[in-house]
């Protein structure tokens, strides 16, 4: 199977809102929320696309040819890519009827640590999800991130225990979840969280705690007072406020005030190999991927996984070569140009 | 009835220039005048559209999660939300059969008392109309701010007098009206005023007096000497000069100019509560909406009114939440980026 | 008769390269020279009309409401309206079959000066156009300005000679037709001239001599080293050279080096009374406009011209009312933005 | 046969990939590699073409009417215009049936020495392409530039032999061919050379080296170092790595970085004698022209040639007498705007 076949599986099997694009940059799915296009005008995702493009690299080719490294470790684990599967949840509501959160998380977590990566999970309202999540991780030593959304303190602690359990590699929290539509109004309630609130929550758990969706300098620097280990930075896909920067603006100016003291994530457009060179020259450690694991997974399953994967490693590496960095840590700011 | 179905009813209701898009961006009704459309080459509207496109939020969900409070208080005056249906006129000349102003009116403006705001009012060469206004304005508890047109000064004391009686929260005049091609050689005359003329004027009315049609530093400067309580950032919508800046674009200079002393309105393609948002961190203290209050009212009178503030409100506060901020007096510059 | 009637016959009978567009901004046209195209590319004609779009007015109508005045005084003379009819010549080439350069000029010259503004007129090969074009402004007292190109010095001499008998108000030299690719290789030879060259030639005639085809601050200063009364800042409607800046570009660095020395005329892209604004606030004494007064005399004759003129003072007009501005000196730097 | 005729022949004779576009500017031929068009998303040819599309001229027609000189001296030899065709390698890969590599270049070569200007030619795995460029070189008195690409030191040296026995003018590599998808794990194998290893391959022969690829001032000054006599600042046409800046963004820098240390070539979408005299005023010495090459050959093979150069020439003659520079020397960084 090439990954060409894998996309056009996807096309019949991920419902009717993606359309499995050749190019995934918000434009075909925009305006649709359920499902899983951007919030308002729907521009939030296509902005996040363009801003990775109008950033580029500085090619250097006159270099001793040694062998490429891409091996990062995070949390002191080592992973063969700097790349996560970025958490998903509510599958049947966005991508059709193929798959439950659950089914989705027993193909994906594997699937990412055969592949040398790891899986965030995501979250929902029906308990099962993080029950499936936390058992999946446990089950693949810990090889995965579950991701619990702001909900109240009773639902978080409980969720906080299974997940520490699962002695996963880390957790997730995505704080910015108050803006999806979907979640408003529902049971369990979910919201923002001040900086005293969240130290509470991180205490309460063993596990080195990500805070996902931070945008400017000013959250970075409350996650960081908050007690988490890293930070995503993210608008959601543009899925919970129209009119988000893109991520690759803000990264430079986050990871300037934050430097090496937590670990700096970031998605959020984030398609090729090229955009993951660019990200770590900005400044992140490792990228979360959305859509395309989607993609991946409903048009071929483990092997749509292992074939994503592969092609994003290999983009990786063609670009460090040809930019002059043979390992992870000798990707540099001036290896790309504004 | 949901606010799509206004929307769709509308359609069949504004006559033949307005086309009631979906996204109402001045593109479908660019050259036509008369006719809401922009005058000359039409791109006055979709510039001020645009202008707010280009400003993006910066997103922080980090705080505590505390009740949003979107009141405000204007020349001491509660108002439920920092929104005013702008002055619309000549109805049927721009909007087919279906309304003459006073009918509009009459719908307008308890609607928009019900609904926590306040209308705006237009003026017209034909005296029924701002007598029409200020007699429901008055069977609202003074619930709308009349705004004369820079009549000559016969006409205006006359004018302004029912004003004084209808006890309306304030008066405007749209200053900027001399450039609309409708009014050009009719009578009553309408021109421009310098500040002497305004002074008068401002003087023979016991309400605060907005000056309506601010485009400069200037001009704002001028309005103050004037003795104005207030004015409106505005360009007519396009309708009056063909090539003028988006508001959106002026509006951070007039603000660090007048600071406090007089309060800033602004208009010209705010569509979105996320709009608002920005108008009130680049300094604005309430915002005009045109179009938007004559499609809702076309396609569902009343009930379409409160549907277009209601939208508007929760989109307002879901922005506010987002970005940290829990009532209107926390929207800070540093919320947006250029 | 209407100018957009005016707009329809012209369609008729400008020939096949000129659409007579609505808006005239280099599109349809581009790529045909000969015929009026631009050079090359064709980007030059357009980026010329976007140039000036991108220039924006600083409207203020908080102002004392007179009268207002669009006179002008150039080289003693009195006009109207700061506006001429730019030179244009090889009508056939360009417009079709209707008219010859002589009879073209026969109709331009007096429906100008009936106009209130005067015609710049083109120059041949053909010997007879010069001298039709002198006896035509001969016959309206001097209301015309011959332009001449800068052929070898014997046919130079030898127009000047009919250009001095013509009184004309003045005379122009485009300097920079050598780039018009239907004059290569042609007889008689057209080309570059120095400041010694020029010098001999200004001095061989009495009337006040103008360089068309001026687009740096250096060549500025030559015309004006070279004895020059005033210069147009043109790039030939982007038929000499594919790639040059816009006019409004280059306009405000030349205005400010050469201050009041020199008479600045401006053409390229200019088409209403908005963009003649833009161009006097930003330095220039006058405009030139050359396409919609080939349109609206193969449209309407003298009729049509008068029409173009009409509508363009009335547009000049409301601008300046609109910006504050009611006598042509009181025009100023600060009523645009860029 | 005119230049027209030409490129209508051509579309016949280029295969499926190259339309044979009357602007190339790298749009219909995106994402075919291999095939002629960029890797990747495809917009490394197109930012190439439009980043000299940015660059404007700053036109001055007040100078002495010269003869225009292009001739250049370059590695002490004349050519008659600062012209290179680009190496093109595995034609039938690229253009179809029509040519071998060996057919292409005993066709260019003698053209271009015939045109006065002269060939670089390219490499390819199978050794016969280097043997038949190397004979056909020094059948013309070694007017061309043969390519290598950047083989493992055994192939290089057996064919810098080569090279220097064909008494060329001088001899290239391209640096970053490693980046070329289907010379991925082939045999010879190909890759980055750092400093050290190219003093080794540039000392090996007589001729003057040219490091062919050079994007970045670090890479400009490692050339320097490694003994180059000149560079071409050029990202492969887009064809390497997919997210390049346009050659003529970074080339101002690398001239100020280098001053006239190298002799500094540069390629990529430049079309017409405005794009060579925009490159000349930013700092290079010559340009390398590629595609446009191709389809004059495939369409009128020698002819089709001497058509497209002598075609560049007048183009460039045109805009040199237009911004008044007589001969290459007098072309100056002053002449363009960004």
């Amino acid at each position: 199977m090439a990954y060409q076949e894998v996309m056009e599986a996807a096309r019949k099997n991920v419902g009717s809102f993606c359309k499995a694009c050749p190019i995934c940059d918000g434009r075909a799915c925009r305006n649709q929320i359920p499902g899983p296009g951007a919030k308002g005008s729907g521009e939030g995702a296509i902005r996040n696309y363009n801003s990775w493009q109008k950033i580029r690299l500085n090619m250097d080719t006159i270099t001793e040819n040694r062998p490429i490294n891409t091996q990062v470790q995070i949390f002191d684990v080592s992973f063969d890519l700097p790349i996560f599967a970025a958490p998903i949840g509510a599958m049947k509501m966005h991508y059709g009827e193929k798959y439950t959160d659950m089914e989705y998380n027993d193909i994906l977590i594997p699937a990412c640590r055969n592949a040398g990566i790891a899986a965030f999970t995501g979250d929902g309202m029906d308990p099962e999800v993080m029950k499936g999540a936390t058992t999946a991780i446990k089950a693949n030593q810990g090889f995965g991130i579950p991701t619990v959304k702001p909900w109240d303190k009773d639902t978080l602690l409980r969720k906080l225990e299974q997940i520490e359990k699962s002695r996963s590699i880390a957790v997730a929290m995505d704080i910015d979840s108050a803006g999806l539509p979907f979640l408003k109004n529902q049971m369990p309630p979910a919201g923002c969280k001040s900086v005293e609130e969240l130290k509470e929550i991180i205490k309460s758990i063993s596990q080195p705690f990500i805070i996902k969706g931070v945008m400017t300098v000013k959250g970075a620097i409350k996650a960081k007072e908050a007690g988490a280990a890293g930070i995503v930075v993210s608008n959601h896909g543009g899925r919970v406020l129209d009119g988000c920067p893109g991520t690759a603006e803000v990264l430079p100016e986050i990871k300037e005030a934050i430097g090496d003291s937590l670990k700096i994530f970031i998605d959020g457009g984030i398609r090729s190999g090229q955009d993951i060179f660019k990200a770590l020259a900005l400044g992140a450690d490792a990228v979360l991927i959305g859509r395309p694991f989607v993609t991946a997974l409903y048009g071929g399953a483990e092997e749509g996984v292992k074939l994503l994967v592969d092609k994003l490693g290999e983009e990786l590496k063609d670009t460090m070569m040809m930019c002059g960095a043979y390992d992870i840590a000798e990707i540099t700011r001036d290896m790309v140009r504004n």
